[in-house]
C-alpha cells in the first residue's frame, strides 16, 4: 500500500513535492493512473462496459446536449484495420476492448429536422468544440471507471491520422468525427507501466491571472524529471522533454496528417464557421 | 445509503434501468453527480486546491504535450466581471472559486524558442484540438476529485461568449484561450440538487460502427424522461427535451456571441489552418 506522498512524489517525479493534507480514496486513484500498452486477451464484457457507458454519460454535457457517441470495437479484423488508420500502434490490436469517442452532430441534426426547426448553429466551430468537450468529459469518467475495475487504457490521437478512413470504417454519417480511441484491457502483469511525471503545480495553475515567466522554473526542473523518468523506462529518447517536445510541434509534417483536420472536417459535414 | 439500482435508475430516469454487476465506490460516485450552482462562502483553501490540481494533472495528456493551463480565481471583484462577460451567471460570483481552464499554447511556443526550434504545428486546428481535450481530460478528474472531497461543481461553457474580454481580464497572451469556466464550492445544503436523466446507453452506445436509426427510440424515451425531471424540479421548460434542443441549434444567434469563434481565435492567436 503506498502512501499519499509516496503517490505525489511519483506523480511529479520529485521527492520534495508537496502533499496537502485534502484526499480521497477517488483522488489516490487518479493519482495512480498510467497509460497500458500491453494487455491480457480477456474480454471486457457487454456487463462491464455498461458500468463504464453510465460512467461516461454521467459527466457534465454542454447545455445537455449531449453531442458525443462511441463505438465499441472488439472484431479483431476491425481492430487490426484502425490500429493501422492509427499508426499502427499494436496495443489496439491487442486490446480485447477498443472505444472511439465521436464527436456527434447527427443526432442533433436528426433531433432538429424531426422538430421542423433548422440546425444552422451546427455550421459553427463553437458546436465542434462543445462536442469534443463532450467527448472527452465523458472518456475521462470511463477511464477513471476502467481503472477502478482493475482494468487498463490507453488515449489513442492517432485516430485523427486519418480521419475520413476512419469515418468509412465506422460507417459514420456526415457530422460524425473520430476524436480520440481508447484502449481498454486488462494490463499484462509481465510487462510494468510506471507513474508519467507532471510538470509542477506552478507551470499550470495561475492564481487570478495568467503568467508565463513563473512556469520557466518548473518547466526546468520538468526536463530533470523527465531525464530520470527515461532512465528508469530504459526509455531511448533523444534530449530533454522539451526538445523532444520543440520536434513535436515544429512543423506540419509533425502532425502526421492532422495537418489537413481542416479539409477532412469539411469533407465530413463539419463547415466550422 | 442508495442501493447500485436507484443511483441507475435516477442517472437513466427510468426504472428499468439495466443495472450492471461490474462496479465501485469510484462508478458509484460518478453515478451521483449533479451540476450546483448554489454555494455555501466557505473558502475552497489552496491545500484543496492542490488536490484537485493533482488530480487534473493526472489525466492523460496528448504526446506529453500538458497543452493546457488554469486560472483560479477567487477575487470577487474579478468574479463579478467574469459572471457578467458568461452571460451573467449569478453562481459564478457565489462559488468561493471560479477556476478557467485554458487552451494553452503559449507555453508549447516558449519551448519551441528556447529549444531555437520552428513552431509551425501551433497555427493548425489540430493543436487547438489537442489543447481542448487535454483541459478537459484535466478538468473532468478535478470534477470527480472535488466531489469526493464532498464539494459542487458547475461547468461554464458561458466563458466562450466573450473570448477577446474574458483574455483581457485574465492577462492572457496570445495562443491562451479560455475554453469553459468550473464553479467549485461547498453545496448549499437549503438549495437540493438532483441528478439530472441521461439518455438511454442505446443512444450513444454503438457496437462495431455507428447507426443513427437505433436512436430513436431511445431519443423518444428520454423526452418522456427529461418532462418527468423538469415538473420534479418544478422547471419551467417550454416544450420537451427534443424541442428545447431544437431551438438551441436553431440559428447563429442562439450560440450567444460563440458564432463568432474562429474570428476571436484568430485575435487570440490561433490561425486554425
Amino acid at each position: 500500500m503506498h502512501t499519499r506522498a509516496a503517490l505525489y512524489q511519483a506523480r511529479y517525479g520529485h521527492p520534495d513535492t508537496p502533499v496537502p493534507d485534502a484526499g480521497s480514496a477517488l483522488i489516490d486513484q487518479l493519482l495512480t493512473h498510467r497509460s497500458v500498452r500491453a494487455y491480457l486477451p480477456d474480454p471486457v464484457t457487454d456487463d462491464t462496459l455498461c458500468a463504464l457507458i453510465a460512467a461516461a454519460q454521467s459527466a457534465a454535457s454542454s447545455s445537455n446536449l449531449h453531442a458525443w457517441s462511441v463505438v465499441a470495437v472488439r472484431d479483431p479484423a476491425r481492430k487490426d484495420r484502425l490500429a493501422h488508420l492509427a499508426g499502427d500502434q499494436a496495443h489496439v490490436r491487442q486490446a480485447p476492448l477498443f472505444l472511439v469517442w465521436l464527436a456527434d452532430l447527427a443526432r442533433l441534426e436528426s433531433v432538429a429536422a424531426q422538430a421542423g426547426e433548422p440546425d444552422e448553429a451546427l455550421d459553427y466551430l463553437e458546436m465542434f468544440e462543445v462536442a469534443v468537450i463532450d467527448a472527452a468529459l465523458a472518456a475521462q469518467n470511463a477511464v477513471a471507471a476502467a481503472e477502478s475495475l482493475g482494468l487498463g487504457t490507453v488515449y489513442i490521437g492517432g485516430i485523427r491520422n486519418r480521419p475520413e478512413d476512419v469515418a468509412a470504417e465506422l460507417q459514420l454519417p456526415s457530422r460524425v468525427v473520430a476524436v480520440f480511441g481508447l484502449c481498454v484491457g486488462t494490463p499484462d502483469p509481465q510487462v510494468p507501466t510506471a507513474v508519467k511525471p507532471r510538470p509542477a503545480q506552478s507551470v499550470v495553475l495561475h492564481h487570478e491571472h495568467y503568467a508565463l515567466p513563473p512556469q520557466q522554473a518548473g518547466l526546468a526542473r520538468y526536463d530533470q524529471a523527465m531525464a530520470a523518468f527515461y532512465e528508469s523506462q530504459q526509455m531511448k529518447v533523444r534530449g530533454t522533454w522539451s526538445r523532444h517536445t520543440a520536434r513535436r510541434i515544429r512543423d506540419a509534417a509533425a502532425l502526421t496528417g492532422r495537418d489537413r483536420l481542416v479539409e477532412a472536417l469539411g469533407k465530413r459535414g463539419f463547415k466550422l464557421r
